[in-house]
């Protein structure tokens, strides 16, 4: 499953050389992460107040090509890999309308209650599932 | 009492502009203030261990001339008022060395328990009154 | 005129009490404020290939209620008033379809051209009048 | 060559979950590659002055443990690849005075002029080179 959202970069996302700075696409793939999450009928929120943390472990990002101010971007966030104690996500940030990727990475995150990773419960499970199809 | 930090500007606090984005100096009343306190004693950790939140209730800024990326900044933050209900800072900042004040601000923050305005304990109450001296 | 945009609050925007970081409110502000000068037809890059910069000189906020994580905000922006050499404007920000206002403030930019303020050209001072209106 | 800094966490560093949001590892790495350059000789604001870029083309991360408000981390950035189109860094952090990492990652960033990749100027270069040993 891929869900695409659309934002607009900010002034405050932009940096002295007139465009988006790195750090910012990591902000975005958060942003793809929870609307995909969404999708899937999954709130973080309802995560926390069973006490479950979503951590991220590890982030890689490819930034290709630069966006700038007021640039309407594509942020697209596509399921890769679940198990129970983690789960792979990947992403491609275009210009709205054009092929061209501008910025790509993954991110890998945990499930954890109370600190420590956890089997993800079941109710939660077989939402994510169903993301990956 | 004024407590003056040094910070460098980040690559990342500036903006298209080339400067210094506006949202970011309120940032640095913050790191001033934090600064402020523990040269008082006071940590925010250690109200926080004792429930107590210190939440910004009003903030104002002028910025007068644009800081940019690798300036030397001196953050200067000054106690202007405090009750055991809230308190209030001054702030000025400059490039190092110079007299001339790029941006100043003030702050109201409000001490709460449980999500309430509360009465701050005594013993964060006599350390918090030195700072005005 | 008022133009309202709808925001949701991202993870990153929050901080250790829970809530939404005051200095994100700033930036919000200026979020509602790109969006009401292109309701007018206004660009910032439309400005900027003219030379024309927008700098804010002062910015005042006060903060009611926190917002929180997935909140969806409603940004209002209302311009206050014009001149051809300065521009204020009024925001205020509430969870989506509530009455309360969580937060509120105010900014004043004035225009410059070569790091100098001037005064506004024609072109860009009639757009902007219609949203006094 | 290894450079080590020393940041504090500043409170807007925060996220809900109490820890340091994983995007701002990404804006420390960027501020110890400053600090690493630094102490060779060599400052953004000079090259850029030559009209020389140098963009991040890819990140990556790994967060072991997180940080919270407050703590004091050292950030150290090891040069790891230079050639005269492109650099790679490395980067650790830890708490003050412990062994355990944190957070840790690299990066890759080429040398662009005028919006293309170009050869480094040997004047960068060859100050560039002692960071490799």
């Amino acid at each position: 499953m891929t869900v695409t959202i659309t934002e607009r970069v900010k002034f405050f996302d932009t940096d002295t050389m007139g465009v988006v700075h790195h750090s910012n696409y990591i902000r975005m793939f958060e942003t793809g992460r929870v609307e995909f999450l969404r999708t899937l009928g999954i709130s973080l929120n309802e995560m926390m107040s069973d006490g479950i943390l979503f951590p991220i472990v590890e982030v890689n990002a490819k930034f290709h090509s630069p966006a700038q101010f007021d640039d309407v971007l594509e942020i697209s966030t596509i399921a890769e890999a679940l198990t129970r104690a983690k789960m792979q996500f990947r992403y491609e940030i275009r210009r709205r309308g054009e092929e061209k990727i501008l910025a790509e990475g993954s991110s890998t995150n945990v499930f954890t209650h109370d600190g420590k990773i956890c089997r993800l419960p079941e109710k939660f499970f077989e939402r994510l599932l169903k993301g990956l199809q």
